[in-house]
């Protein structure tokens, strides 16, 4: 087989794949496609924890897979999970050759299915769009490598900078558009994270209000102080809701509890959450993909920590001027050498805005 | 003749006249181009005030232009200049036909060499790619038409809306291909406009460093109290620089006089300059084109007088934090509705950094 074929069957894998979007968390998102005499003759997705994964999707979906190339956008697995192991099922099938696009990235499982799979005298290629695959997974790497989900910011400002008038007031800066792009961004993201000021100021729901099937993110408060009210909005919808805080006070913790809230604590420093613990936390809660969406103290906190991977800034042809609210609470700069340097990976028109990618340098 | 062709060599008449973009001011940018038996026979642009304007160029490099086509970006003048007049030229040298995009801007004397031209019996059609004429000739026509010049403000700013540190330093934030970009920016204004602050802060040229030939911007302060040190850069590099000042000190005056500055009176009001005298003042100084380099201060007393025609926004791709100094300073919004609404004309890559050009709505 060429490199060329190679590439064009796992392009197609990536595609399956990335239908996993929406519904596969806090699994990776796995596609998978069975080729003979140069035709595709079965492919398969993974589109939820605790059903088939990709391979077995794709086998299912054929008659007889006996001397197929695999094409597999993840290497197969080779333990017993909540399924049986794919590296496995491809034996068992009599495929002849396995190409993956990326090793496993929990680092203590990495090259065990290849590995089963060699051993049963099959044929392995592994790095074929590689990059491709590692951005589908970027969260769920970043969880098995990091122990902290991939960290994404939105942020929706105005030509100045500004993400609020000096009273507060954002409603609305950006276009419709742009908050429809935003529900999109919270669809395909574990969980969404705030701080309880912008609780207390918007009372917002933070669920994502999309046109197709999608698991509702997670939502996670920081609330040092548990301020949350028990009435709050984001109780009062669907999924789950997580209040992260160092408050001592089981009273109010019971009261939210019994709205609702699950409440955990998490470590502290000078009364305020240490983020990298809070990372930690949600890691532990399989929680791949966090989108932030905070005020300028908490992405001004997480941006200091190095803690802030992506920034999707919607950015709104208008002006507010020197009184409106900022993006990021920084110490003073006290040098231009000091600046937050940053590559800008994407540039695009939604409605009447532009939205910016991007990643620190 | 068919519209498609009258466009066709307005667009060459049109490429003819930028060619003045950065020698012909204050006249106007202007392009002619003779056509017979459909074939281009002589062509011209207007280089430089007080020598020949684009029809003569063109006439005086054909042999016989009787029975031609002209096509002219500008209506003919019917009056005496510095050189005679343009409809003249065109009817003793026997053209049929005229094609012009744009009346003369200048409501005295718009529509007189069409009409000149008419009464001599050669066929007039007016308004052929009247709007890319127009931008052409936006700052002649604002001069023209509302007695200021097309004004337009640079601004460099990080991703967070930031134009300096705290401490004001603001060297650099964006790229060099930025900063080259703003010399071309220079290169095409007739004038530039700051603030003393500025001056005082950064000690500025202001100049346009190009590496093609263009007529230097004349510099323009604004400094109310006449703070300007004798021995400012300004002063140290070629072209004229005007100090506009409401401030009665003679003997400062006199020493910058000295110095090589030309010192104005304008219209103040609570010991701030007329905004709009200013304009109205450079406006009679001959100046098409005015570039704004300026702070906050400036800038955001300019977009709340309405005085902004256009900003070009390089934005870097890197963060400063809330305690940078912002684009423009305005009395405290209480609505969003409030807020100030432009139109994004343009985005395009420069260097690492991104232009927006915007205007107001």
């Amino acid at each position: 087989m060429k490199p060329a074929q190679d590439a064009l069957y796992m392009a197609r894998a990536l595609v399956l794949a990335s239908k996993g979007i929406y519904s596969s968390d806090p699994n990776p998102r796995v596609g998978c496609v069975l080729v003979k005499d140069n035709t595709i003759i079965g492919e398969g997705w993974h589109v939820k924890a605790g059903q088939a994964h990709a391979e077995v999707v794709a086998l299912n979906n054929t008659v007889n897979a006996k001397g197929a190339t695999a094409y597999v956008s993840l290497e197969p697995c080779s333990h017993y999970g909540r399924t049986p192991p794919c590296a496995d099922a491809l034996i068992t099938a009599g495929v002849s050759r396995v190409v993956v696009a990326m090793q496993d990235p929990n680092p203590l499982v990495a090259g065990q299915g290849l590995k089963k799979l060699r051993e049963a005298g099959i044929e392995v290629s592994c790095g074929i769009l590689q990059d491709d695959a590692e951005r589908l997974n970027r969260g769920f790497i970043s969880r098995m490598t990091q122990q902290r989900p991939f960290i994404r910011s939105k942020l929706a400002m105005s030509l100045d900078g500004r993400t609020a008038l000096a009273s507060g007031e954002s409603k609305w800066i950006t276009s419709a558009e742009s908050r429809r792009d935003v529900h999109r961004l919270r669809a395909e993201s574990s969980a969404i994270l705030t701080g309880i000021n912008t609780v207390l100021a918007d009372n917002p729901t933070l669920n994502a209000r999309v046109d197709f099937d999608a698991e509702q993110p997670i939502r996670v408060v920081l609330d040092s102080q548990l301020k949350m009210p028990v009435d709050a909005q984001l109780i009062n919808t669907p999924g789950r809701c997580l209040i992260l805080t160092c408050s001592p006070n089981s009273i109010k913790q019971q009261a939210l509890e019994n709205a609702g809230f699950e409440v955990f604590c998490i470590d502290s420093h000078n009364g305020r959450l240490n983020l990298t613990a809070v990372m930690t936390f949600l890691a532990k809660q399989h929680i791949n993909n966090l989108l932030i969406e905070a005020g300028a103290i908490l992405n001004g906190a997480l941006l200091a920590a190095n803690l802030l991977d992506e920034l999707v800034v919607y950015m709104a042809p208008n002006i507010l001027g020197d009184q409106g609210r900022g993006l990021f609470t920084l110490p003073t700069l006290h040098s231009m050498a000091d600046k937050k340097m940053l590559h800008l990976r994407d540039v695009r028109a939604v409605g009447t805005d532009i939205r910016l990618t991007l990643t620190p340098r």
